[in-house]
C-alpha cells in the first residue's frame, strides 16, 4: 500500500454533515475519525473501550456527570471505558476521534442518531 | 481517576529535550506522546506495530526507502508495521505519537538514541 500523507483540510473539504466520523486513518485496529460537529449529541458510554477526542478547530463541551471539560484547538480528552458523556458544540467544530475500529458512534444509547457505519474518506 | 483535558500548549512547556517522547494520554493500551524533533533520526522500523505521526507544530520530512513526505501542521501520516523510516527536521518541529504502550522509539534500529523508557508527564 502506498503511504501517503493524510491533510485534514483536504479530507474536511469532502464532507459537511454533522456528527458523522469519517475514517481517515488506521494504525493496527485503531481507527482515526475526523468529525463535525454542532449542536449537543446524545448522553452515552462505550461500555468496551476509551475513547479519544483532540479538537483540531473551534472549540467544544465534553460534558460529563460530574463537570465539564471546555476543550479547544490543541487540547484533547481521554473519556474512559464506561464513562458517560456527551459532547455538545456551541458552533461547528472539527475533532478527530481516536478510537478502535468499530466503535459506534452513540455507544450503549443507540438511536436515530446512531451512524449506521463508519465511512473511510 | 479524574477526567482532565490535556493542554499541548501546557505539557509542551514541561520539556525541552529532542527526540525524547513524552506519554500525555492513554486510550487502553495506545500511548499518546508529544515529541520535540530537530535534526536527523535514525533509520529504523517497528517489526510489531504501525506508528503514527501528527504534527502539532512546525514541519518535517518522513523520509522513507522510496520517497520522502513532507508533513506540517494539520497532517498526520501512518508508517505501518516493518516499514523502514527516518523523520527529520530542519526547525524544531512537535509531533504527537499514537503508538502501543511501550513501543521503542529507535524500533528495530536500537543505538545510542534509544529513550531509557518513555516518561509521563
Amino acid at each position: 500500500m502506498e503511504i501517503e500523507k493524510i491533510v485534514f483540510a483536504e479530507k474536511l473539504a469532502l464532507f459537511q454533515d454533522l456528527w458523522s466520523p469519517k475514517i481517515v486513518a488506521q494504525m493496527n485496529a485503531v481507527h482515526f475519525k475526523l468529525a463535525r460537529i454542532k449542536g449537543e449529541f446524545v448522553w452515552h458510554s462505550h461500555p468496551e473501550t476509551d475513547e479519544v477526542f483532540i479538537v483540531i478547530e473551534g472549540e467544544f463541551e465534553m460534558e460529563l456527570q460530574e463537570k465539564t471539560l471546555h476543550l479547544k484547538a490543541g487540547e484533547m480528552c481521554v473519556i474512559p471505558k464506561g464513562v458517560e458523556h456527551r459532547p455538545a458544540a456551541m458552533d461547528e467544530c472539527v475533532v478527530l476521534l481516536v478510537e478502535p475500529a468499530g466503535t459506534v458512534n452513540t455507544g450503549d444509547a443507540g438511536g436515530e442518531r446512531t451512524a449506521a457505519h463508519d465511512e473511510w474518506i
